[in-house]
């Protein structure tokens, strides 16, 4: 891994909005899953994932889901139960009341918080699959009270119509509500328009390949949709007294993520770096995914030589990470400084990998730089707030004038004459009496 | 108004995503402002604002907000305060702490909420001018203790460099901390990525014209938007107790604002239906902009009977109104019932202007059906959060093979490795020590 100085340190960034012909197909794929429901779905399905279905087969059965159980190690159960459990329980935290404020003139204000009523959940399809995604963003949004939760992940290809088991069984655990049979841009149409036998949702998330992202974006408005992520990055905060082959296997289970994934060591100490960097190097070579590491590393990597922890903690808030590691002697005495980072980590023990499969916080997390002004999913995520006021005869008898004079200094009359007639007719009608 | 039965009305929705040469040109002026900085913002201020600035009359002196007060009316200082101390004051008790979760095996979890850093606000030049709409944005960036405030508004046009005083005033008033007079494209593209004049924001809000909205959507990303407000709507939910020239007044309020805006009235009483549309066209007369509301009120207004009260309630929950008003005789038996609406007033006098200006809760409400998945604007649209993971090495010696076993389940070798290192390297160094 390449050591650089500060102040030579630019981290690249790439976003991809997709071509032109994946825009135009992924709006045709849209257009037609709207106004065909069911057939286009089958279609696609047909075309894209080699599967013919019935609009009756989309619908995964509970006898399945059941089936899928005794498919699975036991251990996988017990795993991905405790991991659910410590998930559940940390967003469990962030529950939030409706309140209201009953002021002294009679009236209420308030704000109503409620979950929103239906979501969808898009899971991936192919080889590699991630019950840990199922789990961080299905809990929260059931936690939130959200009463139905709908997963879609397309068929495995090859004909056969099942679904990865693991990917079942942790929507079951997570307490998906309904699961179809559909990926790719005709399934984010069928979550956003709704079919015959898909009913539209609220808010579509979850992860999906360049179709899928730009179908979100696509039917975003209708419907509500998670960010879109990009590459997973990781920086680690360190000072002399961090151990170099924690930093380094940290650094790695980012790298080995994706090609474009980026890990950065950020350090006060030269030697930590070059340790580091050498640890980097030979841990590397143990890898099974070797080659997607090496990739990352080469393009995206880099340890970081800062002269002093000002100057560090400078350059982690301009990154922003998603990850930020921090393993210095006093990590507690460094949290308050960091500004931008969409989910921290302090001391040796809390490997990044404890946060994406379970100490509880989300591992959905804003990249690019947006933990700027971007949060890691949460319950927010789910709700939807409403104001409420009920103001009193006696609030709106003493606060109409000003009201009306505000309302006719923007040219509103209209607005000011909704006052006036209340202000008139309680006065003919007995005055100030409530 | 016309009069239509329930299972006769849909709602028209419209939404301007602009001609493609308007998309063009907003795309142009981005990439200008953002390859030559001030330079482009002098010329494009010149070219379609008539004003011919330097980069140092760019922002706005203490002196001429300071001459503004001066200009307005005392009363107007006074309305204003009024009604920024009743936002204020609102808005504060939406105030969230960060938090921490301190567990039994010495692991603490919690969740950071910080502001944002800086915001930048847009406020539209032209004839008309709302300082209303200057408070419900700048406030709540305020009391979530976001230090930096921008606002950036054309400057009048004929070649004067000058800024409505109201505007000022208001700006002043909520805490605005620099101002900036340049509009359009060009403003959102200066605080999206920063100019020598003009430090780049995390996030901008405020309404525009079509090229402030297409500017926004172009620089997403890079920082983060709020939504973008389509026309103002308002159904009125009314039973027989409901005062019909209440009702008409407070349609009209809405319908003055735009010709797209969309005023409906939804009731159980053919009578109160009948009564509130001959007020409405009582009242219609009267009004100043009553070309405005009357083409409103004749494209997009409508006095629904409904067959019950459940019908009624559940046409309301369908169009998921920006504002909605309950004029019955028990409003919050109802209230618990709507499920989708933005801001709700209940009773007689909660005339929708009063939560326009006065009431406290934000003016920016979800548009087009969004409530359904959106909020009106609040403390939370100022935040960010972080989470926090401090695992003690007891929790990591005691779930570090459940983690590993998810790894590896997802294939992510490097994952659980960095959790293996850790475990045999404490257990060599002293076993379960902590």
């Amino acid at each position: 891994m390449r050591i650089v100085p500060a102040e030579e340190f630019d981290l690249k960034r790439e976003s991809d909005y997709g071509t032109p012909e994946q825009n135009e197909a992924v709006k045709e794929i849209v257009r037609n899953v709207r106004r065909e429901g069911d057939a286009a779905l089958l279609r696609y399905t047909e075309q894209f994932d080699n599967t013919k279905l019935t609009a009756s087969g989309l619908r995964v059965q509970h006898s399945e889901l059941m089936a899928a159980y005794d498919e699975v190690e036991e251990s996988f159960v017990t795993a991905i139960r405790s991991a659910a459990e410590r998930i559940r329980s940390y967003h469990q935290k962030q529950k939030r009341s409706s309140w209201m404020d009953v002021q002294p003139d009679g009236s209420i204000l308030g704000q109503i918080i409620r979950p929103l009523q239906r979501v969808g959940v898009y899971v991936p399809g192919g080889k590699a699959a991630y019950p840990s995604s199922v789990l961080m963003n299905v809990i929260p949004a059931q936690v939130a009270g959200v009463p139905e939760i709908v997963m879609v992940t397309p068929p495995a290809t090859g004909g056969t119509e099942g679904i990865n088991p693991y990917i079942l069984v942790a929507a079951a655990e997570a307490g998906v509500t309904e699961i179809y049979r559909v990926g790719g841009a005709q399934a984010i149409a069928a979550l956003a328009y709704g079919t015959a036998s898909i009913a539209p949702v609220d808010k579509i998330c979850g992860p999906g390949n360049i179709y899928v992202a730009l179908a979100k974006r696509e039917v975003y408005g209708a419907v509500n949709i998670d960010s879109i992520a990009g590459p997973s990055e990781i920086v680690v905060l360190a000072d002399d007294s961090a151990e170099a082959a924690y930093a380094a296997a940290d650094l790695l289970s980012q790298a080995e993520h994706d090609e474009m994934a980026s890990a950065v060591l950020v350090t006060t100490s030269p030697a930590l770096a070059k340790a580091v960097s050498a640890e980097v190097e030979r841990q590397l070579e143990l890898l099974p995914r070797r080659d997607i590491a090496r990739a990352s590393v080469d393009s995206y990597g880099a340890a970081i030589v800062a002269r002093s922890m000002d100057e560090a903690i400078s350059i982690v808030n301009k990154l922003a990470p998603e990850h930020l590691e921090i393993m210095t002697e006093d990590p507690m005495g460094i949290l308050g400084r960091i500004e931008n980072a969409g989910a921290i980590f302090l001391g040796p023990y809390s490997s990044e990998p404890v946060g994406d499969y379970f100490a509880g916080p989300n591992h959905i997390i804003p990249t690019n730089g947006t933990a700027r002004f971007s949060s890691p999913v949460d319950l927010d995520d789910f709700i939807k707030k409403s104001s409420m006021i009920y103001y009193s005869k006696e609030a709106l008898l003493r606060d109409g004038e000003t009201i009306m004079e505000l309302a006719r200094r923007e040219g509103l009359e209209g607005h000011a004459r909704a006052i006036e007639i209340r202000l008139e007719q309680e006065s003919q009608t007995g005055g100030n009496s409530k």
